[in-house]
């Protein structure tokens, strides 16, 4: 079978690789689509070099069907279309012992501390499996790991109905998670810069404002009566962003950290003692964050497969990560992991 | 009657006062003790000089007994013995219509916005008051309003029995904030510099560390079995704590800003994303803080009178300012401010 392994220095080769037979608790999947999530791109760009071995097979956005099963897994059969929560915990630190296993002290995340999915087949832990119901399409399927990035992030950030959220960056997670709020039933607001992302969110029914064009804070200031924003999610991981991000909640209300900042950003604390408003950093998700975005990918409610602007096979990731350091009419890019 | 009037340009001017006659809802104390907070500090620096319209009777940590009452003021007689939450919020904002009056987006501090209690005779809003259990002093009395503040920041913080603390800065409110949390059964340490201050936490019964000796984020690590403080409360202010306060919690740990940052520090948000960490900024108080203020105090558990390090007439207010903004031995001076 073939894989796309990263070799370091913005090179990817595509070629051969050899199954893994699946081991105690493992099973093995063929997989069928797997997304380019923005860690990818940093992977690719050798900023995660400090924890991925390379030559690696990268990628951990994916859908595909169960192959083969290993000893003492159970509830689970071969032809079985899953989905992967790809975390694997230690189970021993004291975040693990706190129930916080998601983000374990020694996390290993399956597809950079570990063997992605971007190959034919791939072998991961039985405890990481989602099911798919029949209604999702497998193109569908590799859309439930960023879905469910966004349900935690919302979960975490405790939207209400009827609250108005601001997500601040129109990337995939942004609209994902601006998409989620809605669905909640908050009112939210978009902000992006890009005008192809603007458009796009806004063919996914998402309310959306340029900062380039729009004074943010004032806009929110008008559309809340005075008060603010209940929720805003920073998506950018700008300095902009980190900024703006502090102008625009209402007294007591919550800013969710959704970005991975390189550098630390300046930040007002001054609003948080002048407004007490609450902080809160995300990361990852919990199993029944997968179930709500497999759940909610289900329901058909959401428009999520409009995300999906390329579908290229393995030999097209390397010109899918150039397309998306373009910044340009890009979302979502899924490769075809095994050739079908 | 005789007033200590802020006349701009760090200058304090002692001299006559009118007594102002208690209008409807209102009654007229005769002030007894009035502490100098750090905010008094930086009226006195022109720092509040968009604010504070001068010349100003500055003020607001204070003890004293009820002399008059007004029209419409039930509940209250002369004689009593009280201390003033000296808030005034507009009782119409977003921000009080959602029960969060304390920081009413058009919030009157009084003793900032309005004239303050280093006077013979102060008059305010009776709903401002609370009552001085007799087995108070009038001296512990003008503590009130400072252990209210902590108990507001602690409240906040949702510290726990059992947990563990660090409060980085032993200035008075740091000190108030660690030995409320103490009282509510969490180890706490506080991590300070000044060599008087950290004697004096100690006398108060409280671990202290100081960060110029120890590395702080390996003394948590170790003390806490690799998992990290569950509660930091930054009280310095200062780009070290804001560097400091994100290196210290544990996964989902809280950090509290206590201290009003002038500038933005850089905040290393990365970390509030790797550990799924926490933050909320805390400002005055609330009603309840008031009362678990004079709960504390009354119990006799902590040794509050001990943070009082000089007692001076109104005339030893501006020495007193040069006194604290020299950083040496001192801690809480309180003014008399009846002549009693």
């Amino acid at each position: 079978m073939r894989a796309a392994f990263y070799e370091g220095h913005e090179t990817i080769r595509i070629g051969e690789c050899a199954p893994v037979h699946p081991g105690d608790g493992q099973v093995q999947i063929k997989v069928s689509h797997c997304g380019i999530c923005g860690t990818d791109l940093h992977v690719f760009h050798g900023k995660m070099d400090h924890r991925v071995t390379f030559p690696q097979v990268i990628g951990h956005e994916m859908s595909g069907t169960i192959t083969a099963l290993g000893v003492g897994v159970s509830g689970w059969n071969a032809g079985d279309r899953v989905t992967v929560r790809p975390l694997d915990p230690c189970g021993a630190c004291p975040a693990c012992r706190a129930g916080h296993s998601h983000v374990c002290q020694k996390l290993k995340f399956i597809g950079i501390d570990s063997p992605g999915a971007m190959q034919g087949l791939w072998t991961v832990p039985a405890h990481t499996l989602h099911r798919l119901p029949d209604n999702l399409s497998l193109e569908q399927g590799a859309l439930i790991e960023p879905i469910a990035v966004a349900c935690h992030d919302v979960r975490l950030g405790e939207v209400k109905s009827g609250e108005f959220c601001v997500v601040l960056g129109g990337g995939p997670i942004g609209v994902l998670v601006a998409s989620v709020a809605k669905n909640e039933g908050a009112r939210v607001v978009v902000s992006e810069v890009n005008p192809f992302r603007l458009k796009l969110a806004a063919d996914l029914g998402l309310e959306t404002v340029n900062p380039r064009e729009t004074d943010i804070p004032a806009f929110v200031n008008r559309e809340t009566g005075g008060a603010g924003a209940d929720v805003v999610f920073e998506v950018t991981g700008s300095a902009a962003g980190a900024e703006l991000m502090t102008k625009l909640p209402r007294v007591r209300g919550r800013v969710v950290v959704v970005a991975v900042f390189s550098e630390p950003p300046k930040v007002d604390l001054f609003q948080f003692f002048w407004r007490e408003l609450k902080l809160c950093g995300v990361r990852v998700y919990e199993p029944q964050d997968f179930e709500k975005a497999i759940s909610i990918a289900a329901s058909g409610r959401l428009p999520i497969s409009r995300l999906i602007t390329n579908t290229v096979p393995l030999e097209g990731l390397e010109p899918a990560f150039r397309q998306l350091e373009s910044g340009g009419e890009v979302m979502k890019i899924l490769i075809q992991c095994s050739g079908e």
